[in-house]
């Protein structure tokens, strides 16, 4: 008797086009797909991709906006056991290149907004590269010709997708999935966000990001149907909203932006939205904003390296007792494990379980299904993120009596910008690169808009005539424009007896009065 | 990287302990015990279990009414590594020794009403008894002194646990499960009929029969609470249906008792109650009648050899806008495969899937992690139900072009008459659309001219006075002649423990000397 079958989200569509087949599946633009029609086309592209010599095992990266395009790699490049590699569309070209060149990219595939980009870098890189920008493009004719692909199941333990992260020590870092870890997570979004064939799924997240926290496989399941935004628009998300959204995630700027948004005036919506945010803490003022336009809120929290949102801030019925500011202080923080995650851990300095006091403060650590494998060709980084099998998040925190956990503190000091995880090094290697700084310190700077913005610490060689504005173009040649500092501190930097720039010191400065005007740039 | 766990479903356990721990998880007669409580009596009963010698592979029998004890050893016994063999309570003495014997039961657990049973049989077999029948029994004593065990996870492809059938062709086979197959089809519930911490689960269903199709683990993973009724009875149920439950799951006959019950007089509830059917197809017209009752059905399909139910009729938004008949229609179906099932097909005699038109009819045959990995002792069996891999289900369907699946008949139900089949099935739910008429089963009987005739029993509503020839004039008007019953027995039905009306019963009373003409139409 065959008791077994390979647990890989993939799979889920398989059973989508069966029983919701003429339910819409994806919105795109003006296009719009039958889950029986993005079956034929996953297949499809499937058949393309291995007759074009896309092999089990092979990288392909994805440099795309929330597309169709995006969904039907998320079912076509695992279904034949090859390993997805989502590029993040706002890095620069110099650091879309390394990761083409550490992931191995055999295929490139672009949408229309990155065609241009995408083309210079496999020109560069002698990466083929496959533009889909619209009905005559090349990615639709390979569609057209291609012979439908099924095949066996992909081995459930095996290498999925590669999700590169900006991590905190420079250089980005890849970080393996694996198909069972992923159809666990997909399935867990779907039971806790409550997904079912009525569902529609505003794609506010980027699905670049952790694959939209497995998203596009879990609306899948469910049957719902996904309307994508190609690029987030407040405007734009309050007509989905009115035109009948059910469910979209957005980390908590972005959700400032649609409560601020004119579009939001008055707007308390008729039914209750879902909304799932996550990437940093949501304020209860936020959360309470939200509440009374009719967005309902859960908070998440997860890593790239757990599949995006391993833990959930679980509602719980006895909640609806308590006064208001108590449920919103209970709501901010990050939760329990979701329903097919392991319990985490936090753990004080000799790898003990603090307390659940809601006061000792340790790291989290997590471990499980929902564990990446590991950085691709990094065992250094593997290793030092492994406390005996147990993954490091980096993030400090405190475990409450009633279980849930919440994030104090970042152990490191990634700054989270606008949904957008900044490593403060890396941002500090390319300042150190001026030949007129001696040594920088990025911190983070909260903003009403952007949640954090970063900001520059940086002592000049001495008759040095270097601008802020100079510094910012010098980063701005060199990353991403979101990793450029907002301003520019110049001075001698503090050091703690060992040599390091102490940026607790620095956040601190930046939270006092307004700096005077003449430092800036 | 650790980043892989067992799938087992009594890890759900460990998660609503650290999240749920001071709710309400079980209520059974006077005796409440939150998730903490729960935990530590599982954990010490698993302790106490392997101190007495219970070793992984281990089979402890289960005699016990829908009860704590029942649920604490579905989580103690496989926490284990030890296989758990419920037993069906309604069983005779032999039939009870011939399955302690044939699993080779190291230990026989029983609640208060089998103490006797139990201990007879223990004697009889040499098995341990362990008797739970209230606070200071040898059971509450045991768990008060043992040492509460945790230890590894048992591996997610071993043996769980052992389900006998009620064996209407024979002897009782043996089911065996695993643990991720138990692990999947408790999520899959736990999302299909939206389980969530503010559930409250009404047992009506036997927890004995395929492990009460895993809703004991389905409602520990949700966080909600489970309330037992140690026997069925219509009056207690309507007392906790307004009393708060929010879900309960029910054969279609059992659905009818409580439909028919005086205490549903004028009784729709409030609120909508989720109730779970199968194990028989309900007819449109209860259905309807529960819909009236604010009782909101959904129709699940599967087996013993299948963790219950492999099949969800899962509700399609577009009916909504479809006529009342139809859609009753539609949601009698036995539907398309659960979120975590394989697609199901079904075969024509030459091995081939029959065409989607909702009427060439072939068996229905099923794969995948909610198939058992065979029957316990009895490859013939197991053999006999494989067919290349795929799991026969003895179930004749056809399959619609919506990708669900309908039951027309049991394989060893049909009726074949005059070289033409009969699906007993069809007869019966146009018998059940007669507004005088609770339920029917139709069967053969043996005929010398026809080789079988259709002949019906049916329960009739209280002061009816339908007779024999105005049924048959009520099928003739609405299916073939060969179709209507040439004889009709009135009277209470037989039923099965799980709620069947055993048709091989009737066909042996039919086979007996020519039933007293009074009795017949």
């Amino acid at each position: 008797m065959d008791s077994f079958e390979q647990l890989t989200p993939v799979r889920f569509l398989d059973r989508s086009a069966a029983i919701f087949a003429e339910r819409t599946a994806v919105i795109d633009q003006g296009r719009r797909f039958t889950y029986r029609q993005l079956a034929e086309r996953a297949r499809a592209l499937a058949g393309s991709l291995a007759a074009n010599g896309i092999h089990s095992g092979d990288r392909v990266a994805a440099l795309c906006a929330n597309s169709h395009v995006m969904i039907e790699l998320h079912q076509a490049v695992p279904r034949i056991g090859a390993v997805l590699v989502p590029l993040n569309t706002r890095l620069s070209e110099s650091e879309l290149a390394y990761i083409l060149e550490h992931c191995g990219a055999r295929l490139l595939v672009a949408t229309a907004e990155y065609a241009e980009l995408a083309t210079q870098l496999g020109s560069r890189l002698a990466v083929e590269v496959l533009v889909a920008d619209g009905t005559e493009s090349g990615y639709e004719q390979r569609i057209a010709v291609a012979e439908s692909l099924d095949g066996p199941l992909p081995d459930e333990r095996s290498l999925m997708s590669i999700n590169y992260t900006s991590g905190t020590t420079g250089r980005p870092k890849g970080v393996m999935y694996q198909h069972r870890g992923a159809y666990l997570q997909a399935l867990a979004m779907a039971y806790h966000v409550g997904l079912a064939p009525d569902s529609r799924y505003l794609w506010t997240l980027p699905m670049f990001h952790c694959h939209g926290w497995c998203f596009p496989w879990a609306v899948m399941a469910a049957g719902g149907t996904q309307v994508c935004l190609r690029s987030f628009d407040p405007a734009e998300t309050w007509h989905q909203l009115r035109e009948g959204v059910t469910h979209f995630s957005a980390a908590p700027t972005v959700l400032t932006m649609i409560a601020e948004s004119p579009s939001a005036h008055g707007a308390r919506l008729d039914r209750a939205v879902r909304v799932s945010t996550g990437g940093a803490p949501p304020s209860p003022a936020l959360l309470r904003r939200m509440s009374d336009l009719n967005l309902e809120v859960t908070h998440l929290y997860g890593l790239t390296e757990t599949y995006g949102p391993v833990m959930v801030n679980v509602w719980q019925p006895e909640w609806e007792a308590l006064p208001g500011d108590e449920v919103d202080r209970l709501r901010a923080r990050q939760g329990a494990p979701n329903i097919t995650a392991s319990g985490p851990r936090v753990l004080d300095a000799e790898g003990g379980d603090v307390p659940s006091d809601g006061a000792t403060i340790g790291e989290l650590v997590i471990r499980g299904n929902g564990v990446m494998l590991g950085y691709y060709g990094d065992e250094d980084a593997t290793d030092a993120a492994d406390a005996d099998g147990w993954f490091r998040t980096g993030d400090l925190a405190v475990m409450h009596p009633d279980g849930y956990v919440e994030i104090k503190d970042r152990l490191k000091d990634v700054i989270i910008s606008g949904g957008e995880n900044i490593s403060s090094v890396e941002v500090e290697r390319v300042l150190d690169s001026h030949p007129d700084v001696i040594e920088s310190a990025v911190v983070g700077r909260p903003d009403a808009r952007w949640g954090e913005v970063p900001v520059a610490f940086v002592a000049l060689r001495s008759g040095a005539r270097v601008t802020g504005a100079d510094l910012a173009a010098h980063v701005r040649a060199r990353l991403a424009g979101y990793k450029v500092p907002k301003d520019f501190e110049f001075g001698e930097l503090p050091h703690t007896s060992t040599g390091k720039v102490p940026k607790n010191k620095l956040r601190e400065a930046l939270a006092r009065p307004e700096p005077d005007p003449d430092k800036e740039c």
